[in-house]
């Protein structure tokens, strides 16, 4: 099994045509633009990739996308996000079958499971396949907090290769870390977060996952060098500067959730020619109101990704 | 458009063999049981019939099952529980083509949704389907609570022709009735609570969809003929008893969610002899320790549904 | 020990004048209203008394005033409510000194506690008085939920002779008044919800503690009359009356919290002449927008209460 | 007005004798140990000192004692933490009458309010008072977040001189730091988390209130000295080590809340010798059982604070 690499690993935005089908000229420019910044894989499928929006179908269309672009360049791993263990099985097979190098799945959610059964779940999926599974802890979509102590646990079993943790609780993520190196590393372990990854890192974080990265890929990529290269100045003044280009997802007037985050990276990606529409999959309207879009085009302008 | 039926309405549980597939001999026990009780229609895939946990397959596998087996004594409403608009579309094409006569819908999970695009998403359902839609507010899954001022809207739009309320909001839902009566009644309104129902049925309840309803349909037909006639005093002494019945959901010792209230419903039925096993869906293990199981059987007998 | 009174026991609002002091004449008219309507008891400083919102002195204030008034003719019950056991103690000796004939209290707030702690907050509580202790359960404000078989327990061992349930929990409720039964009724269980009080009466409550009937006591008495004759259909068209007129709480515009519930019961009780402003304690705004006024004049003179 | 210091400002904890009073002995040792190590400032009545535990006597008698200990030597900040408006302006009187250099308040709690609301909470504090006001953000207390806009506003305005974030909320947090500082940083930033200071400097804190700064204030002293230095490699490796350090409050068998966190610090210090007892207000019981106390020593002297 080929370890979770290290690193930057942006969770790949789904853009739309006007049509509403999955954009191939646009997710070929974003993975263009991705693979020449330098990132160490890419996360297809995630939330960012409104993965819970899209049919199976589409889905599939995805990955396969994906992998035919990427063409071997960095590694690609998969959301395998259903509610319950048969049904992500059943995603972890298409995923495989297509050729992901890993799979990246949450706890069960819509109908509640305790510990236990959250323990069963990542089990019964490390029987079905044998790609690195990395487990993503996203209490605000599943309603769930993975235990730090369950997840070193199941990294120390084989059970788990890494984890995403967008959980927002920055306590839990540096226990994780230092139990995980108590344990000896079997997790890598990745935040989710965009705008306190330097934070993350001195927690021990082995790499980052962020939505942000599609919008400006490279400063992920010099905060992480500069991370790696002990030059901690250089890493927190990067910080600061995407945290500064991180303010766009509160710009859209009247949106939550996703169609204010995700909503807002499509937009900049839209403004800034990579993308050919900012359309979200129903029912999520896309952010098109002057106000909202100017809001977002002078900060894109302020941090430098916008001429 | 056919209306939603008044009455009781079970949701149905998905037994399962001990390979783990649909029980079928289980199933057609479990609806000549609920058919000779006199309930007035049947839920297939709801929370109880552990939709979160079965593959496309299966859900297709159980629709086609009942309606086989039910054979149009009564209607059969079918859950098309998934996570976003396009994903439920495709469960109810299926369930549309299989012949159900009415699906079960919640607003948007796992991604964040607010209150208008809660409404695009039903009026999305309602674009891509004749058939009637119930709206299934059930905040403990999916984590938003429908406003009733918003259901009633629906209603009268046409795009919605009922709700199964399972909010546990008693004066959320004591509203949503008073305001359905207030428009004209374009919504039937049920109750999922078990233990509370002739309370509901005070509110102005429409019926109710009692997960219960599984082990004692008699009761909550009686309970509810008893307040169509006006006798509130039989309906309370039969919620009472059913309330008592309803313990069953506290004994099994450490367990959470569906494993406890799936689970005791299951068990209970398989100690009455209707079901082959009490085995759950994965990750979910059966309750299988002895005290949790007499602590069920004494209460089953205590209300005399067990010999 | 005199055992809680059965019945409807309002709990008070507090009355300011427009300097922001404790208004005596208003409050004498409200008590007047009160006791003319029928009620069984009075409760002060509860939530919708402000409690929260008023000094140790106005609390002081407020027990011997409503005391003097009442004069005897039903007991008079004071909320003791602060963060935690010694602050709560020091409440209960002012309440004693004062000569209330119960004590109402919640679990510990601020700092989280656990089970074991909030059973050994109301053991020190029975151990500081020989007066009644009526437990208050509030999660909206105390975010902690009272468990039945708690309360029963406690009941049981002579620690509380009562419990006040605003829990919005209804299945919750049913529950205790069964295991109440169970144990021989130790405790009077009250509900503190205003729309729904006829359900709770066919759960086994044995009396409501309603802020609503502050504005219209002699519905509440009646309602509850009718449930003691039996005459069920009665006490549901009083409570979808009342229902009606509870409506007005969700008039405020641009309001939460007790600046709208509290806030629109003041300006009812103004526009009836019984109060002399709709004043609330700092730093909530009193309803002072002609829309909202409107609009809760007109569910008054709908419903009855304002000619 | 005196601005809030920058730095490390432990909140004091409230040692008690075994008959359950203020402990002078304990509380003299405590204080000469912070000072010793360097500390900035001293926040008496926070949620370690268990300001929710206490009589108002209780509270004014801390404060008399640390004001009398610290003669001067560092400022002295108090919580003034209550329900409302009213009663924090109470504390405020008392606490100003002894002498304190600033007091720490949260927005209202038990009844819910929102913004604007909070906002006129404050604003009524500010003109209550000539003191600076911390305003203190624990939405685990408080049930309330306190939005970096509102708190920049009020910093702007003159309300607020300084926040204390105890939110566990690191976007925001950093969010806040940005606001302030655009706004010309007319708040102090202090972050109440002791194990992940070393991000919430990166972020732009001015300080740290570290609960587990009761144990070894030494650590966070030399935490903060590096970071002023610009030795990021060595502020990592203090905060590792405290990170460590703070796994005591992990280690309670049965506790939650403060009597499992403050109630590892008490112990801690117990066992160093600083304290007589690890008694906790009532209705918390103290960590007695040998698993747990072991558990505490065997990470302090891991750590090098026992030998």
């Amino acid at each position: 099994m080929n370890p979770i690499v290290s690193g930057i690993i942006p969770p790949l935005l789904t853009p739309l045509t006007s049509a509403g089908d999955i954009d191939v000229d646009s997710l070929t420019r974003l993975i263009e633009q991705q693979i020449n910044a330098g990132v160490d894989g890419l996360f297809v499928l995630g939330s960012s990739g409104e993965v819970a929006f899209l049919t199976d179908e589409e889905r599939e269309q995805v990955i396969e996308l994906v992998l035919k672009l990427v063409d071997g360049r960095v590694p690609v791993y998969a959301g395998v996000i259903d509610t319950q263990t048969k049904r992500v099985i059943a995603h972890i097979r298409r995923a495989e079958a297509l050729g992901v190098q890993a799979v990246v799945a949450t706890a069960p959610f819509y109908a509640i499971t305790g510990p236990d059964e959250i323990a069963a779940h990542f089990r019964a999926l490390r029987a079905a396949t044998d790609l690195p599974i990395i487990a993503y802890d996203i209490p605000v979509c599943v309603h769930t907090k993975l235990a730090p102590e369950l997840l070193v646990q199941l990294g120390a079993e084989g059970v788990l290769q890494g984890v995403k943790d967008s959980s927002g609780d920055d306590v839990s993520f540096r226990r994780l870390c230092a139990l995980n190196k108590a344990a000896g590393s079997p997790l890598k372990v990745l935040t989710g977060h965009e705008a306190v990854v330097d934070g993350a890192y001195l927690a021990g974080a082995d790499g980052c996952v962020p939505g942000l990265g599609n919008v400006d890929p490279a400063g992920y990529v010099r905060m992480w060098r500069a991370y790696q290269a002990g030059d901690f100045a250089t890493m927190r003044a990067e910080q600061d500067r995407l945290a500064q280009l991180f303010e766009i997802v509160f710009q859209p007037i009247g949106k939550v959730g996703p169609a204010a985050g995700v909503g807002s990276f499509k937009t900049a990606l839209e403004l800034m020619g990579v993308f050919t529409t900012n359309l979200m999959s129903p029912p999520l309207a896309p952010i098109d109101d002057a106000p909202s879009r100017d809001a977002i085009a002078d900060i894109l302008r302020k941090v430098g990704v916008l001429a």
